[in-house]
């Protein structure tokens, strides 16, 4: 049998530049949900992989770099966080990550699509780690849209966790002003916002960018390279209601980590300073 | 016309469970020299791009991030660097950080392949930017490993600038322990080694790691994801006979960047002491 190759569907104009597969041992899930398709396979390189509409959304190998990084920077700059929502992220692994702090005393999963939970609980139980079983965990089912605006000066911190949002596709609203102002509305005081923002040189990075500062009084950019997304360093942009984010000292976070005794594979607050420097050439 | 790409030639073992390729404008040069194949490419994405035996070297797009990587952070090491011996580099990239210190009153490039230098200047003058004109500067065609011979107690800094080694290629010697050890004894007492050292994972990352450990008292990884090397992040590996690198303060490097005024596109204090964050996951 012929070797086989998983190719991540070309977007952007940087990805019709370049192109790449990675090496695949067996596809072992495909199907149509109602607002994508979604599938999971076994590879060599990173282990399993799951993707949704052709667009590569975690690996085995690096998920925790992802979800860690996407997490643990606004946990640790909220000084107490209890309430957290995360808004897509049905595989999971942003849940087990805000559940490893036990200040939290309520999560709320949204994610619009019902069958990216039953597939990621079924196929890539090493993401949610039981996450979804927790007694502090609650799921929605909703349009994330819509359903923010159920809440109000409630939330200590949101991680938006979409896929990559392509004009057409369903997570774009979620990179948008009405969206993001009622996230705003929906946070406590010391509320912080962390949202997946891609490579910083995306168009829809650099709007989540633009929108955050113009809603937001405080933004802040931690990066990371996470390999399944090669090319470029993955970007997450935080925006914060009052606490003012460059001014939490390095010895705070510290502090906190050592505080709150969590268990990390790859951020540590030595990790959480060094993402946060943000080369000149990003011109951000 | 249909188009093109360069693939680049697949050798680990990673690189078999990944393909990749970047699609190419043009080819601009393409010749044999005593040692290699030499060529050179317009490409979309990276600009102009040099190759040598099927690997990618330098593009234009993120060579100042790696030859900033490679040179700074031993040249911030240092005090007043004087004397430096840059071994391989014949593209003139790192020659060119280099002199961007007045410190400086004698660099030495060794490269084997005088073909690599005259293609260089010729197609690539972005890189040198002149380098090869100082005054400052004496060229040296010769084997780096028997070279580094006729140096005792001399050099302030070395660079070691050589292409990933595959087992036949003609650069595994300047990874391995004789080169090394002679490389100690052509330093000064102060010398420090800063040698490229590729993806963490290669087989020959470690061994010059574990050479290094071996030879010099200290050790200091750097990290920096550059573009045309995808997949991994690129480790930068210094060695040092007496400047303990783990001592040396992060107000020290700031104070020796104000004063010697360098221009530099990627390179800064904040990114010396974050590059030098090394992950957990990393195992090093």
């Amino acid at each position: 049998m012929s070797e086989q190759y998983f190719f991540e569907r070309p977007t952007s104009r940087k990805e019709k530049n370049i192109k790449w597969k990675t090496r695949v041992e067996k596809k072992v899930f495909s199907g149509q949900s109602k607002y994508q398709k979604i599938e999971v396979f076994d590879t060599y390189e990173f282990g399993r992989m799951l993707v949704l509409d052709g667009l590569i959304q975690l690996t085995k190998k690096d998920e925790p770099i992802y979800h860690e990084m996407l997490v643990q920077p606004a946990m640790f700059y909220h000084p107490n966080p209890k309430r957290v929502l995360i808004v897509g992220g049905g595989d999971g692994g942003s849940l087990r990550e805000v559940l490893k702090h036990k200040t939290v005393k309520e999560v709320i999963l949204d994610d619009i699509d019902e069958k990216v939970i039953e597939v990621s609980k079924k196929y890539l139980p090493f993401v949610s780690k039981g996450a979804f079983n927790d007694k502090r965990t609650k799921i929605a089912i909703e349009d994330g849209l819509k359903y923010i605006k159920n809440f109000k000066n409630y939330f200590d911190v949101i991680i938006m966790d979409a896929t990559d949002p392509r004009p057409r596709d369903i997570a774009i609203g979620l990179f948008q002003k009405p969206f993001l102002k009622d996230a705003y509305k929906a946070m406590a005081k010391d509320g912080i916002i962390s949202i997946q923002s891609g490579w910083v040189i995306e168009n829809f990075s650099k709007m989540t960018r633009k929108n955050i500062k113009a809603i937001f009084p405080h933004m802040k950019l931690h990066r990371a390279f996470v390999p399944c997304f090669p090319f470029e360093e993955h970007t997450f942009t935080s925006g914060s209601k009052k606490i003012d984010l460059n001014r939490v000292a390095y010895q705070k976070i510290k502090k906190r980590f050592k505080k709150r005794r969590i268990k990390t594979k790859y951020y540590t607050p030595e990790i959480h300073l060094a993402s946060s420097v943000i080369p000149n050439t990003w011109k951000v």
